[in-house]
C-alpha cells in the first residue's frame, strides 16, 4: 500500500512552523508496513490545494492530510477534498454536540463559525477529537482511503495513537518489528564497510543512521507474527554483534547517558564529574535521565585554575607544571571528583573547545579525559577538532560522548 | 517570483530525519521576498524524482533541491535534474581538486566514488562546499533558476548564508531587513494581545515566533535602500518597546545566555552557579557561548543533600528544617556559589523536575531560585509544572530560562 502525506497551511510555507507531523506520521506508517512515497506542504489556497488533492488521489492509495480543519474561512482541506471526490458535506449532530460541550467545559461561548467543523463528508468514519474541536475523518472512495487529521500536535498525536492507528492496522497484512543497536566509537562509513552485505539484506533490513559522533543500526523484520519477527531480528543482531562487538553500547535506548544511568543503577554504582571544557554538558545529559539522582550526586564545573584548586582540589603544582589542559590535570580532576562526590567512578574533562585558546602544541579540540576508580587512574587524549569554523558545540558534544563512553567502560571493567 | 522546495532522500520519507531545511529555507526566502508555494519530499527513486522535477519545473520560477548530492549510487538529484533539463554533466577540475584537498586534510584516502561529486551541469554556477565535498549548484534555464544544495545542515547552512543568499538577492528588487526582539516572561498569546494592531501592519511586518518559554518578535521592512528599512524598523521597535518594556531582553541575539554573557563581559562582572534540579543545564548553556570563561568560573551540580553540605556549604540545619526544595536552601546555595566562585552574582536552583519526587505540598515543577549579590539575597518561587506526563525536560528548561533571566535582572539592578 503506497501512501503520501499532505500538510495544509501557509504558516508552514512561511517557515513559521516546522511540518513535524511529516516525520511523526512517516514513522508511524512505516511501523504498519505502509510505504510513504511523498510529503507535500501546500498553503491555504483553493487552486493549489485542489491540484495537490487531485494529484495525490491519482498516485497514492492512502493520503493523509494534516491541518486546514479549523473554523476559519482559510481552513479549506475538507471542502476541497469533498469537491474533488464529489462527496457532499453533511451536518453531524454528534460532532456538533461534542463541540458545544468542549466550549462549555472551557466556560467560553462557542463562536458561530465553529459549527463549520460539524460538517463532515457523507458516509465518512469520524475520529472524535478529545483535545480540540475538529474531528478526524476517514473517507474510503474508489478503493482508496483519505484521512483528514487536525494540525495541532496535541490533537493529532493522541487521535492517531488511540483511533487512527487501530483503524489503519487493518490495511496492513503483516507485522513489523524493529530493534535499534546503538554504536559509539566508529564512524558511519566504517560501520557501513564492516557490515558490508548485511546492509543489502531484504528481510530483515539493516539501516544505518548517523548522528553526531554516534551511529544507529536499525534492524527491521516483517513477518506474519511478532515471534517470527523477533527470531529474524535476533539472528541478524547476532551477526552484527560478531562484527561490531563492544562498539555496540546499547539496544533500544536513546543515548549513551540513558545506558550509563541504567547500568549504574543496576550495579548500584555512582559517578561524579569535574568538567572544564564541557562546562556542565555531561552533568546535564546525565541528569536529563529520570532517576539519575540514584547514581549521580556531584558535578563541578571548574572553568578556571583557581576553582580547580580551591573547590576541586587539583594541586597548584600540577596546574603550573603541566597546564590546565594536560593528562595530569585530567587525572587529578577525575580523582578529586570521585572523592568529593563519594562516588565509585570519577570523570575529569579538560580541553580547548575554541574558537580561541588554541596553540600549535595544544590546538582547539585537544581534550583530556581522566577516569578514576578505586583501582585505576588514567587519562585519555582526544583530538576532536577538524579545523572547521564554529566547532565549539561539536567539540563539546564529542567530548561529552567520549566521557560517557569511558564511564561505561570503567563500569564494565569493574567486573 | 514563486518558488518551491524539494527535499530528496528516502530517510525523510521513512521518518528517520526531519526535513528541517524546509523551514529554514522558507524563512530565508521569505526574507528575500520570494514566495514559497510548495514543499515536497521524495525518495531516492529515479521515476518519482523525475516526475517531481518535471512538475516543479512547470509550476515554479525558482526550485531549491536539498539532498541527493552524495557520492553513492542512491544520490540522484543532479543526474535526474540534468536529464529533465537536457543539460550534460561535465567534469569540474577545480571541484575535483577541492574534494582531494578535503580528504588530504582529514588524512583519509579519497574513495573513488567521490569523483562523481566533481561532475557538474555544464554552464552552472558553483558554490564551493567549505564543510563537505558536494558543491552547491545553480542552473539558470529557460528563465527559471534551479538550485541544488547539499543535505547535511552543517554544509547547507553556511553555504546558504555565505554564497546562496547573496546570489539570490539579485532576484529581489527591493532590500529587506529584519530585526529580532527577544522576549522572556510573557506567553505568545499575551504578546499577541498586547501588540494588537501592530501585528496587522503590512510594512514593516511584525511576526511572533514562540519557542519553549520565549517569544521572538521579528520586525521585517522592505524598501529601496537599507537605510530606509532601518528607519522603518526603528520606528516599529520603539512602538513595541513602549508596550513590552523590560520583557524584551535582547535584540538580534540568539538566547538569554548569549545576552547574559555579553552583558557580564561588558560590565566586568561574574556569575557562579549551584544547580540541583537543572543538573548543569544552566552551566552548559552559559559555557556554550564563546568567551564565557571571562565571566563564569564556578558551577556545582549538588544533586544530594550531602553534596550540598560538604561541597557547597549549605548548612545541615537549613536542609533538615526546610528540606532541600525550599527558598531557604535556594538562598544558601546562591550565596555559597557566589562565595566559592569568587563571583559578583550567585544563582542557586533547587526544585522537583519529576517525574517522581512530588508531594501535595511540593509538587513536580516547584522550583526555588536563589539570587545572591553583594547587596541582596532573595529566592523566587516558580511553579513550572502543567500536570502533563514527560515534563522533566520542560521543567528543567523553564527553570534554566528563569535563572538566566534573574541573573540578568540582578546585573541590571547593580546599576
Amino acid at each position: 500500500m503506497n501512501s503520501e502525506l499532505v500538510a495544509v497551511g501557509t504558516e508552514i510555507l512561511l517557515g513559521n512552523i516546522t511540518n513535524s507531523h511529516a516525520r511523526y506520521l512517516s514513522n508511524q506508517l512505516a511501523e504498519l508496513g505502509i510505504n510513504v512515497l511523498y510529503h507535500t506542504a501546500v498553503g491555504d489556497n483553493r487552486e493549489r490545494l485542489r491540484e495537490v488533492v487531485e494529484m495525490a488521489f491519482c498516485r497514492s492509495d492512502l493520503i493523509v492530510f494534516t491541518g486546514g480543519l479549523g473554523p476559519t474561512k482559510d481552513d479549506l482541506t475538507k471542502e476541497i477534498v469533498c469537491q474533488v471526490l464529489g462527496i457532499p458535506l453533511v451536518e453531524d449532530a454528534e460532532t456538533e454536540q461534542r463541540i458545544e460541550t468542549y466550549f462549555e467545559r472551557l466556560r467560553r461561548e462557542m463562536p458561530e463559525n465553529n459549527r463549520k467543523q460539524a460538517m463532515v463528508p457523507a458516509g465518512a468514519k469520524l475520529f472524535p477529537n478529545e483535545n480540540g474541536t475538529a474531528p478526524g475523518i476517514a473517507v474510503q472512495h474508489q478503493g482508496k482511503c483519505i484521512l483528514l487529521l487536525p494540525g495541532p500536535p496535541q490533537e493529532l498525536i493522541p487521535m492517531y495513537q488511540n483511533q487512527v492507528r487501530p483503524f489503519l492496522s487493518r490495511f496492513s497484512s503483516s507485522t513489523i518489528r524493529s530493534r535499534n543497536l546503538r554504536i559509539y566509537g566508529l564512524g558511519e562509513s566504517k560501520v557501513d564497510e564492516l557490515l558490508g552485505e548485511i546492509l543489502d539484506q531484504e528481510n530483515p533490513t539493516v539501516a544505518l543512521y548517523a548522528k553526531e559522533g554516534e551511529v544507529l543500526a536499525r534492524i527491521t523484520a516483517k513477518a506474519d507474527v511478532t515471534q517470527r519477527c523477533e527470531q529474524m531480528i535476533g539472528k541478524t543482531e547476532k551477526q552484527i554483534r560478531e562484527i561490531l562487538g563492544d562498539f555496540i553500547y546499547g539496544v533500544d535506548v536513546d543515548s549513551l547517558e540513558e545506558q550509563l544511568v541504567k547500568e549504574l543503577l543496576e550495579r548500584h554504582r555512582s559517578l561524579a564529574l569535574a568538567e572544564s571544557c564541557t562546562g556542565g554538558l555531561v552533568a546535564q545529559k546525565i541528569t536529563s535521565i529520570p532517576g539519575a539522582s540514584g547514581c549521580f550526586q556531584y558535578g563541578i564545573v571548574s572553568y578556571s585554575n583557581q576553582v580547580k584548586e580551591s573547590q576541586l582540589g587539583v594541586s597548584s603544582g600540577t596546574l603550573e607544571q603541566y597546564g590546565a589542559v594536560s593528562p595530569q590535570v585530567a587525572r587529578e580532576m577525575a580523582e578529586h571528583a570521585r572523592r568529593n562526590g563519594g562516588a565509585d567512578i570519577g570523570i575529569g574533562i579538560t580541553g580547548i573547545a575554541g574558537p580561541d585558546g588554541g596553540t600549535p602544541e595544544k590546538p582547539v579540540g585537544l581534550v583530556y579525559i581522566g577516569v578514576a576508580t578505586n583501582r585505576t587512574l588514567k587519562a585519555v587524549e582526544c583530538r576532536l577538532g577538524r579545523g572547521l569554523p564554529d566547532e565549539r558545540a561539536s567539540i563539546r558534544n564529542r567530548a561529552s560522548l567520549k566521557a560517557l563512553s569511558l564511564a561505561l567502560e570503567a563500569l564494565h571493567q569493574e567486573d
